[in-house]
């Protein structure tokens, strides 16, 4: 039997640096990492390979590369059973492998609602992380013009500005009141959602969908009030689900919402089982409650910490609680958010103040590229913590928002935003006097002025 | 008797940032500002008046707008005495101004050495703050084609880099072994060295001058090898000092190296007056010694701490000391600077440990616009704080040094870096599992694992 110190199944994000991590700081152990498929992609990159990226071919994660350079060892196979007690992985291949430290980064899947009609019909896509059914996919909508994606999230509205770009006529819907509801308030979510259509995406919201109509072969999608979008085809964006059978079957605790149960070191209830990413159980850092986020950053930090403690915990080198920190782009114009928006801090029952600003990221702004830069910063009223923040700009806040996602991760208040230095210069940044993260914590705080002086 | 709560000399920068904050802060109160020149420039982008921007009538601060929309009066008028125990400013046209608080922002002028010979040669130029000066620069270079520009600092990089994009003949000449040689330490001066090269600047390091050669019109530069460069005209780019005459003939001290001396509250010794920007005593973050920076943005930040403090002093509103954060651009690649370097942290006796990594700020790197992005991180031995960092990117890198000034700033850990949560997105950062912050920082982890586990 094959024996290993280290046994990471998956080799996407969370696998990936899980095994990198451990590798770093355990130079002698033995690792080994188990994936079902040769390919691994960028996650983050899938809606890019419908339009900007091409090909699927283009956005590969080079994981093998990266385990033979570090000297993991890497086997295609997929894990059946995890025998707790003999510390053995048993694979379809027939295969066991016996571990030390065992790390479980399964990932998760796209939910396809079994309440909707129609849902398995043949040229409904969903997308998953997977290159054999994406090249597919990509292949099949060639041949299809209307196509109507269902859910606006941040895969959903990205996967429509790409389809949208390389020709396709796109309908998207989403139930809640904006795209990108769940993550950003309106003051961003609603221009993010304009931006969308002026790009040529139809965007339906406040609009459920009751099913979808054809017969084995998706010819439209009706909608709660009774409407009819023809289509011909449907891509479901409507979250993902954790991949948690195998660690269930193989009586590792999951959660009710199907999740791997991990402590602040990424410790299933087995301590040398370990879970990471998008499988593993999230709690929010400010609530500690439940969080249903999924992403590769997180999964990333995630495998950092599980990495680091595999074999010696160190109390300072725990994972702290998800903070959703997010970025996308439409075009030229980026948006970020990181910690608690507006609307979950009044739903939790925070006591906030906060504080916008608008301004603009070059100086002067006779300069080309200037683009309009708008920081929107949640803060706790009593505490001047800054619980989280908003922005939308040009390209480089995709930068401002981990700025920001610092900020909110070592609890820092208004007051020392309000005495910051920032660097600014001409070409890359707001000018000093108008640096719209400093504006936005001057707005909040003069709300408070009267409270604080 | 003209008569106000707040009198602030100087509308650049500091001048402009503190009556602001005074305005939001105390709203009942009369601010006066008073400035030498009707129109003030962007600090920042008078290098580019002579590229990129073109004029310095698009290089404007719209001070006067911004004093007008906040109910800050402005006169143009030369302060020319402050009168302390009366609390009153005389000015050259005559008229006085009585105060409660002073501000005193009266900026820095570019130095001319006094040992130069044909430094006040008619075609020899500085670079201040002044737009008629520049104005008249910018004609008079038109009729010249060989430029010899003195002094590898941000200004002789940046206006060198302009003018030559311009279609000059440009010699760079710097005394030190690179260019921004007391910004950056050699990993990033040496390629911003190299990149300057290629973009046509001629470049000479480690190369002093001895004079200015010509009789009353210059006509060359004399190396102090003996070496003479051919010039139709010179630029001296060798710093700024303060502009301190005003405060000094009042009575108000002043350090031996011509700053005026304030508190961390930006007052000088008399309570009721305060300077910021250039020409206020600087301290170092880290080390508390006299700092000889002068930045717009430390301006702001000083401006901010001032116009919040003038009344009412608060302990956790004060100025933490220079942290010298920079950045700056040649074409799409920028350059950012903060807090200490290692070259610093060696002189300083600093006990430190370095981590850097070099990758790209798109993902997958298919995607047109990826650019290499490399990372430095200066880290305390023992303690584990990070003390500076310094990058190399795309445009992007502006805002990324700005996490690392707020992580600088806030004495954040290695730890804290390591188990940190970052947001990425293929069109705006790198990916989660190489974002090279993190990177840097388990680089730097690497070399203390033995210390630290």
């Amino acid at each position: 039997m094959n024996t290993t110190d280290i046994l990471v199944i998956g080799s996407s994000a969370a696998g990936l640096v899980t095994a990198l991590t451990a590798r770093r700081v355990y130079p002698g152990k033995k690792i080994v990492v188990t994936t079902t498929q040769e390919k691994t992609l960028i996650p983050c990159g899938i809606p890019y390979i419908f339009g900007t990226v091409q090909s699927s071919e283009k956005d590969i994660l080079p994981s093998d590369k990266m385990f033979e350079a570090n000297n993991i060892e890497m086997l295609v196979d997929e894990a059946e059973l995890i025998d707790l007690e003999n510390k053995t992985v048993k694979y379809t291949s027939g295969q066991s492998i016996a571990y030390d430290k065992l790390v479980i980064g399964t990932g998760s899947t796209p939910i396809k609602p079994s309440w909707l009609k129609g849902a398995d019909y043949r040229n409904v896509f969903t997308v998953p992380k997977n290159k054999t059914y994406l090249d597919q996919m990509q292949a099949s909508l060639q041949q299809f013009k209307k196509i109507v994606v269902i859910g606006g999230g941040f895969i959903g509205v990205e996967i429509s500005d790409e389809l949208r770009k390389s020709g396709k006529d796109i309908t998207l819907v989403e139930k809640l009141p904006h795209v990108l509801h769940l993550a950003f308030d309106a003051d961003v979510a609603l221009p993010a959602e304009t931006l969308l259509k002026e790009r040529g995406v139809k965007v339906l919201t406040g609009q459920g969908v009751s099913e979808i109509t054809g017969n084995g072969h998706a010819d439209g999608v009706k909608l709660e009030n009774g409407e009819l979008l023809e289509a011909d085809a449907v891509i479901l964006a409507m979250g993902y689900q954790p991949n948690s059978q195998l660690a269930e079957k193989s009586g590792i605790a999951v959660t009710s919402k199907g999740f791997i149960k991990v402590d602040d070191y990424l410790r299933t209830e087995h301590p040398d089982v370990f879970a990471v990413g998008d499988c593993a159980e999230k709690r929010d850092f400010f609530t500690r409650k439940p969080s249903p986020i999924m992403l590769a950053s997180t999964a990333c930090a995630e495998a950092r910490v599980a990495g680091m403690n595999l074999f010696k915990l160190s109390a300072i080198k725990n994972f702290i609680g998800t903070i959703s920190i997010f970025s996308t782009a439409l075009g030229e114009t980026g948006f970020g958010v990181a910690g608690i928006t507006e609307t979950l801090a009044e739903a939790e029952n925070f006591n906030i103040v906060t504080g916008t600003f608008q301004g603009i990221d070059r100086h002067p702004g006779t300069l080309k590229d200037t683009h309009t830069q708008f920081v929107k910063l949640i803060v706790g009223k009593e505490s001047g913590v800054i619980l989280g923040g908003e922005v939308m700009g040009g390209l480089s806040v995709g930068e401002l928002i981990n700025t920001i996602g610092i900020i909110v991760q070592n609890k820092i208040t208004l007051n020392s935003l309000l005495t910051a230095q920032i660097g600014t210069h001409p070409l890359l940044t707001a000018s000093p006097a108008g640096y719209p993260l400093i504006k936005a914590a001057e707005n909040a705080s003069t709300k408070l002025l009267y409270r604080h002086e």
